[in-house]
């Protein structure tokens, strides 16, 4: 009798929420209090190295239990699955996840169901890692061009990109890997850093992190925008001051403009040369971007993290309407749906600079835009990845961000996993920070 | 001492679902199974009358408790409420829901928590138009239209339509409405019906139900295509062929197609003079359904169903990418959303000929007509709203449909209030049908 073959036995969920709130780090023009959180996905296998698939959907806060509720719709389409045709072609529960045609409906593929059906997905692809021995980064750097495509839902991008077209790129891509493989191993790939910029920060704090992130070796910063004018013309000089003339500065309004205000703004802040103006309006608005884009000009556009999906990312490249595509790990379906959108910068022209911050979005991020690098655009020119310096604590494999750049993982899988510890305090409400936090405010209530 | 105020004293959920899959009613290319469901809601109060605001969200069946855990999450910014103040003014309920900074995050306006938001607002209509004794279609025409553009969220549309703008429309609209509102209640408001077309259904089925649909005074029905070039060739020449060329026919692809298939496949059923092609593809793609009414002209491009919000409407309508605006009762931000909608479709000239069916979406969504043809594009050409007959059992104060016509609803509020035989019935799991079915099944599978 053959031996019998390994299973996925579990999905499990934990609502984890970090209270990030107290100190006003990730506040914004739209966000003045996000407490970080994340529904978080363990696959749990009876493969006999006791292999385990990580993921989640970050999330700021309130709603982490619908977002948990929503994994958890997805437990009878993964459970039982067989681990090596799982690892072998993720692309399949892809596609059975988003195909689901009583759930498509809550979507289609965007929002809570869309982001949950990343969190799975992005934790099979964790386990496929794990069992090949490889970082995610690695797996797809070394996959046959061929297998790559198949991992890619084409669906509703066929007017834009074919089959035939991503295989020729990723074909053209393969030229070359080895020395960029070597590089990237040496060098790490470059970094800028959000830190300063937040909102709630006074001017000293501004300058002083701002000055403090040149010396770290950053060559970009960012700062919130978009509550205020005069505050903002204000903190753009104290950062510019800060950072001196070569250093690039971008700016994030996070969705807080209309068109017409968006570009008065921009145009505002532009004698302090920002180098992007992100989120200027809504992640929707294609055609508001593209107008944005065309008034701004030599200010870049740029935009992502709540791009719902790969059909929104065809038509920004359609239409000309960003600059910078900033493609976020845990946002839209997992890493297939990823491949599409780099796939379609890529044939654009146009450079990834993804999204990060968060819970744990640097540590997922790191890998595509690495293997973006080494294997698809061939270039780090104007490629950026977003780093935000907390809760990366809360990891069983952190990233590790030396004079400005990101250290290539070299651990086997996704960097997906938090530290036993960090599920057992921060679960909430009833994890060890919580169950007093909670208990301390009935208390005063009293 | 003044009486105290009334309050919002709870926000009840059900998870009701009916097992519409065994009969095939509402089978389509994407969904071939559906278990019509609803995410329902009620709003209690304290007043002395017992007005309670009834709303849905509507699903298909599997992940509807998802849909649930998203209404209870905004059960916190609802509970408590003054009920006048809310009556007199939703629109701050539903600028409240929709900019939680941090359940926006699990959107921003789109998918499962948006649908939970429109439900929680519809639900306040209901109320509000009970409390002033008019159905709702009458409070919105009766209103003044400075008020009517309070209520309405102009967020990202300022390109497109300014507050100024939209009161224009409105006090243009009300001339002539009484003239109207008199001719609507002898007449009704034009029906077109679905139930003839399901995939599910054998030619003979469609043939009757077309002739039928004809006989019952429809002067448009529609076709479920996009499974099977050939099978629709048939199916189609089977409908043209029982009403005869006068009848329209529309058909509808349910979102299964790419751009270039949405244009190929259309052609092909050209012959058959379909009146419009609904859903040609994904309802994101905005470029993409005006490349398909490019090529497809004169056939008609509609969709709406799956449409966000008002800011994906908005593009729609800036690309010239539709001819037909389907809006959907349940799917955006509840009302106040949805008039954004009927005055971007008005300021630009293209009907509104809403997506109905499922469980009580006719019921909602004849009011929304009913007050544009009366008090804002003040007509019925080429507008028609989508008929469905099931489930209509259900509900304490169903459509009623006649000579092809729906009669204007006399009862105050908002039709959406189900009947508590249904809710303990279809109750899910618990209720008695569900129990018994479930507990059935349990016993055949020992």
């Amino acid at each position: 009798m053959p031996p019998s073959r390994a299973r996925v036995t579990a999905l499990d969920t934990y609502d984890i929420r970090f209270p990030t709130s107290r100190e006003l780090d990730g506040s914004d023009a739209m966000n003045p209090d996000p407490d970080y959180s994340a529904a978080y996905v363990v696959l749990r296998t009876d493969a006999a190295d006791g292999d385990e698939g990580h993921g989640f959907a970050f999330t700021i806060g309130r709603g982490n239990e619908v977002q948990v509720a929503a994994v958890e719709a997805l437990r009878g389409q993964v459970v039982g699955r067989d681990v090596a045709d799982l690892c072998a072609d993720p692309g399949t529960l892809a596609r059975d996840l988003t195909g689901d045609s009583q759930l498509r409906w809550l979507g289609p593929e965007k929002g809570v169901m869309h982001m949950a059906i990343g969190a799975v997905v992005n934790a099979a692809w964790d386990l496929a890692a794990k069992r090949a021995g490889k970082p995610l980064w690695r797996l797809l750097a070394d996959a046959d061009p061929a297998w790559l495509v198949e991992q890619v839902d084409f669906r509703y991008l066929s007017d834009a990109l074919t089959p035939a077209e991503a295989l020729d790129l990723l074909r053209r891509g393969r030229r070359g890997a080895d020395e960029r493989r070597t590089r990237l191993l040496e060098r790490g790939f470059p970094a800028y850093t959000t830190s300063p910029g937040w909102l709630g920060y006074d001017d000293d704090k501004l300058a002083r992190l701002a000055a403090r992130a040149v010396a770290d070796g950053f060559r970009q910063i960012k700062l919130k925008v978009g509550a205020d004018l005069a505050d903002d013309v204000r903190r753009c000089r104290v950062a510019r001051a800060a950072v001196g003339p070569d250093i690039r500065m971008a700016i994030d309004a996070n969705q807080r403009w209309d068109v017409g205000e968006a570009i008065a703004w921009t145009k505002a802040l532009a004698e302090f040369d920002p180098y992007w103006i992100e989120e200027p309006t809504s992640p929707d608005d294609i055609l508001g971007h593209a107008a944005i884009r065309r008034a701004v000009a030599p200010v870049k556009v740029a935009t992502g993290e709540h791009v719902q999906n790969r059909i929104v990312f065809k038509q920004l490249l359609q239409a000309g309407a960003v600059d910078i595509v900033q493609l976020d790990a845990a946002r839209v379906g997992g890493v297939n749906e990823n491949l599409a959108v780099l796939l379609l910068a890529a044939k654009s022209g146009v450079p990834v600079c993804p999204h990060a911050g968060g819970v744990g979005l640097c540590e997922l991020v790191q890998h595509l835009s690495m293997f973006d690098y080494v294997a698809l655009s061939g270039t780090t020119d104007d490629r950026v990845i977003e780093y935000v310096d907390h809760l990366h604590e809360h990891f069983v494999d952190p990233v590790v961000v030396r004079d400005g750049h990101y250290t290539a993982p070299t651990a086997p899988g996704f960097s997906a996993a938090l530290r036993p510890d960090s599920i057992e305090r921060y679960t909430y409400p009833g994890g060890t920070f919580w169950a007093a936090d909670l208990g301390a405010r009935e208390g005063q209530a009293v």
